[in-house]
């Protein structure tokens, strides 16, 4: 196969489902993680797209994932609260286990919380924000990851780029979602500088001593920052503590204790919390959906742009056009297909 | 009386609350209200403290609040939400009187709610995150406020000044506790600028037109800014999706609507998350409140500071020493205390 291919967004699946069971992954874990990679790169984001399938097979063969993991409803007495172990596999299958226990549990008792524990977290947040919108939940969503950013006033590594993400249902149109990295840039980012030669913007990094740097490569050596200075640095250090600490997880400095390095996907807990605005408006004058609208109206009317909006665009064109990926990218793909773990350096 | 007093903290707070009684609030308006403004003054968090009377006193004077209202538990089929009804009063009795109901059902349930409805807010909210804390439960609270700050990459007020605070219960010390506003800056802090002649920090404010200024009065005729561009933008609208909308309260800009101006408390609703850390640990490894010490020892232990210590120093002066005001303010609260309304222009 050469040239750029057109595929859709099933032929895809199936594609990195099957690079996924030739690299050992069993039917659940394959499945769901080929999910949220076809999602990514069906949206155009291709950090979070085919791209990941290595850095997911580098973990599984590192031996810091188990390919064959069965997630495990864990009964809680708490009777808001889902718990999900993933048993050492991927985060994805574990989520997808425990969403129609969530979804469930905050229809009845109006607000719900999902912990997953012991699961390797390497997908964006957004499929899972987006799971809930789907089933008409608003819903937040947050992890933490290794320790690569400096806490605000601090002089080295400590919380991770801990992502936080947000979603609220939209009847009858895509959901309004956000979903970013609470350091300023992310890792990758950096490194793109760094291959380009290029200093970083400034208030994204301090090097190893703690001052702050445009140098790419003492960034990397350093800590990154977090996005909004002292506000920012507040919200990683709460993602630490509810989606780490409270859920009896890892924190971002144990993970990379854990790894060792940052090439490998992390492993650490996720909290999903899951809201009936339904249930919360209940008695009150309004509709909260259509009041909604109001609001997204009046935002896009004065020219600002609701978060979203291009991948959303691009997922309508993946959809009716399929997905085109490149030459490289295919080759790629062909390679893992033929060797699995072999092809992982 | 003249010159500087000193007065303990339970006399600082007789003397409010006969100025409140005076301003025609009955006695849980009056004792509710007085308590968030003597802890204010307490942690020398002067924007919060005595200062706030006249404005609330104006907001009664407006008829914009009720100063008789009794607060009304709401019963509500969801099991993890408590709403309260403030009854066109202030937030702050309404907030006290669903706090144990809220607390046992977070205990309950491992995450509860409560949406506090048709109230008049001024306060801070770390004072409501503390009360979480002292009930061994980690909180998140918000609020809407007034549209005067922009959404990102746009022109026009829109959003409020939307706080988000969230508290961690730490045994025997202080909880860890923030709040901020999700601008770049408080109005007050515009305000300062311009009496004292001096330009604003960039990014601070939009004109108008919705370019950069730093001229602040350009800016109090334009649009804040909100904290960390996009993100910050984003952040300050799911406050207004899930603690104006799906509660079934206002927007800020149908706050700013019904006020007409920002020299009044504002009118809208309140949402608070609570969150049961030994729910959400149970049958996991580690004690979740041994495990964030650690946590924070190592933000500390790096150079960088845990938020509010420095309200936290100035509770512990005040707790010993008493609480000093200036000639001006006791001069201000004897005028208050014997004018009641009357002294209000």
């Amino acid at each position: 196969m050469s040239g750029a291919t057109t595929l859709s967004i099933e032929a895809l699946q199936s594609r990195v489902e099957a690079i996924f069971a030739k690299g050992g992954l069993n039917a659940i874990q394959a499945a769901a993680l080929s999910r949220v990679i076809v999602a990514g790169e069906r949206d155009a984001c291709k950090s979070h797209g085919v791209y990941r399938i290595e850095g997911a097979l580098r973990t599984v063969k590192a031996g810091k994932v188990k390919p064959d993991a069965v997630p495990q409803l864990v009964p809680q007495e708490a009777s808001a609260i889902v718990r999900v172990n993933a048993m050492g596999g991927f985060a994805n299958p574990a989520f997808e286990l425990g969403l129609p226990h969530l979804v469930e549990k905050a229809k009845t008792h109006g607000i719900a919380a999902m912990a997953v524990n012991d699961c390797t977290h390497f997908s964006a947040l957004w499929p899972e924000v987006e799971a809930l919108t789907q089933n008409g939940l608003a819903g937040i969503v947050m992890c933490p990851s290794y320790a690569t950013v400096a806490p605000a006033g601090g002089t080295k590594p400590l919380l991770g780029t801990n992502p936080f993400a947000f979603g609220w249902p939209r009847p009858g149109t895509n959901p309004y979602v956000f979903d970013f990295a609470t350091s300023v840039a992310a890792r990758g980012e950096i490194e793109l500088y760094r291959r380009a030669g290029k200093p970083l913007p400034e208030g994204w990094a301090i090097d190893a001593d703690g001052n702050p740097t445009t140098d790419p490569e003492a960034a990397l050596a350093g800590a990154m920052l977090t996005f909004g200075g002292h506000k920012g640095s507040a919200i990683g250090t709460m993602i630490e503590l509810l989606a780490g600490i409270m859920i009896g997880d890892l924190t971002s400095p144990e993970v990379l204790d854990f790894l060792g390095t940052t090439t490998l996907a992390p492993f650490h807990g996720e909290l999903i919390i899951a809201f009936s605005p339904e249930a919360f408006s209940a008695g009150r004058k309004g509709d909260p959906f259509a009041r909604a609208e109001v609001l997204f109206e009046a935002i896009v009317g004065q020219g600002a742009r609701l978060p979203s909006q291009r991948r959303f665009a691009a997922r309508g064109k993946s959809t009716s056009e399929g997905i085109t990926l490149n030459e490289a990218e295919v080759a790629q793909l062909d390679r893992l297909l033929e060797l699995g773990l072999d092809a992982i350096a």
